[in-house]
């Protein structure tokens, strides 16, 4: 059987050097990010390890994923409360005290009844998603006429992996939002909502910048995903932080041969045996939502054995024959190898593979 | 709300002309491949048009996705039955009278119990899954010592896709095999299982040769997967079978902007208006399993709107402001910008993704 390892060690330890990183003084606005079935590593299995860390936010994707953990955090923002059209779990969402949605537009925050908690979006230069700051004044007018509740104001830096003065311009753009807020709050008699700006990166780039700001405009909340799980970008890892990935994919034998040099492995017999050596299967493939290896990639098991492109929709070929292995210890070598981000590796493993705590 | 549009009319058009191709009087040969969530098109709702369609046999990865159509298909066989632990999934399994197990190795020959109706996999020359040729004999005296049921014998062609003698090569390898198994099934008075070789490329390729073997010695099944949903590999086009696409993908927009030429898009800034343009965001991101585009990749939305390197997580920008855009209408040129097949473009798509039949 095919199972996704999740090293509940490596989950605290990850925290603890996040924790120590942005201060003891700091450790309340840690805020996990568990949307996408948690990266792909398993919503409530994650939502449980944060728990037992004490965490007490947490940003999933949509209304489904905010009910399975909705007794497990105090804070639950829906970051997507629009992408999925199911009524009866928008009216659950809707009823819980501690399940807010993120509002992205103008348009989205008319759609929402009396008393709904909301956090407005805002764009800062990614373009992407949240209203224009120059909206703001519009946004709390609807807010105010439609009583809804703001509870947080927050947007995205986008460039927090990447090194350059974007970054700085951002976190400028996101000050000046965040001093108009506590203008019209102060118009509108609104309770100063919760500002959030940063997720793993910036977090981590930017925590002595936030100290620096008067209180009333520092960020409460900084989201950490990526880190949690135990990745950081190459831009990132001057900060001295030994993350560890927390997921390890695992896979089981199905059948062995004994092949002679030359002989042919899988579709298109792509592969050839460079000597007389043993060939097994084993039961994870690109169906489970694991990159496909094809021809001329170099890929290696964490025990080593080499893994023969092409790639199965259910299944891998690899030297050796042993009972089980693991495929994926650290999931950089697989996004080097397929020009992609870890992030991409990990979410795109399907929800359907076993999760196993240890 | 981001969803995949399944197009029924698309798939009863497919399975008319894979009919019409492999001829009427072989039309009880088509068997359907829905394993891995019906490649990523939702399980449930390909096998109830599979079902209205009147195929009565199909292939399936594990026994959860068994369990899950097993009152509507006469044959079910569980492709991989040994990926999951669930020894609950497993014991319902052995008590259906129309599910079978695959059995790819001696090993896994003894792991059944009694009357355990099994499909033995032979190795053809993909050296994947399967038990040797050689093996036979044994395999037999098991299945004899511990009165399994031999439904069927099978093995997998995995040169259909590519032109080349080793289709060939593989095809009178198998025709070997059903020699020796006949010769076997009167040794030990086994009734006569049912022989299947060949996917949809195969199929399409060997169907005239398949006719032309002596009946015991003909295929009984053509495992159909890909054909259905839409897609045929370069090499098979020559059939002049026009099978289209069933599944798109749409997204229903976030935010819209207005952006003057030279602003900058999405995560590290990398893609730049070349003119004053609307921008939105849409609700698919590589969450969903979507691949991830990235610095350089021109794809576009069906309406031929241009969508701005990098993917988001959970969302996409895109030109324009439209309510809703269909992302994917062919898997295609997201296939050939991403250096892969259909097939994995269209299987990682998460199975949270809502599926409508149209």
């Amino acid at each position: 059987m095919a199972y996704l390892q999740i090293n509940s060690q490596h989950f605290f330890s990850n925290y603890h050097q996040i924790a120590q990183f942005i201060g003891q003084e700091n450790i309340h606005k840690i805020a996990i990010v568990l949307k996408d079935n948690a990266y792909g590593h398993g919503l409530k299995e994650m939502a449980q390890l944060a728990k037992e860390a004490k965490i007490t936010t947490c940003f999933v994707k949509n209304t489904k994923e905010a009910l399975e953990i909705a007794a497990m955090f105090r804070h639950i923002t829906i970051l997507y409360p629009q992408s999925l059209e199911d009524k009866e779990a928008l009216q659950q969402c809707l009823k819980q005290d501690n399940i807010y949605f993120c509002v992205a537009s103008l348009e989205a925050l008319k759609l929402y009844p009396k008393q709904t908690k909301i956090e407005l979006e805002i764009n800062s230069g990614m373009n992407r998603n949240g209203i224009q700051a120059q909206q703001l004044q519009e946004a709390f007018e609807i807010i105010n006429k439609r009583e809804l509740e703001l509870i947080g104001v927050f947007s995205h830096n986008g460039f927090g992996d990447d090194f350059g003065s974007e970054f700085y311009t951002q976190n400028n753009e996101f000050l000046m939002v965040k001093k108009k807020v506590l203008e019209l709050c102060n118009q509108y008699s609104f309770k100063k909502p919760r500002f959030h700006f940063f997720s793993s990166s910036g977090a981590l780039r930017a925590v002595r910048y936030n100290e620096s700001l008067p209180l009333e405009l520092q960020d409460d909340l900084f989201r950490i995903g990526i880190a949690f799980y135990g990745y950081l970008c190459q831009d990132i890892r001057f900060c001295g932080l030994n993350v560890k990935p927390i997921a390890s994919l695992w896979a089981r034998k199905i059948s062995t041969y004994f092949l002679k040099k030359g002989s042919r492995i899988g579709y298109g017999g792509v592969s050839e045996t460079k000597e007389d050596t043993l060939v097994s299967s084993y039961d994870v493939g690109y169906g489970d939502g694991l990159f496909r290896l094809r021809e001329g990639m170099e890929l290696k098991t964490k025990e080593g054995f080499k893994i023969y492109p092409r790639s199965s929709m259910d299944c891998l070929s690899i030297q050796g024959d042993r009972e089980e292995l693991c495929i994926i210890e650290d999931a950089n070598p697989w996004a080097e190898a397929f020009g992609t981000i870890p992030y991409e590796i990990l979410v795109h493993l399907q929800p359907t593979i076993p999760k196993k705590i240890v």
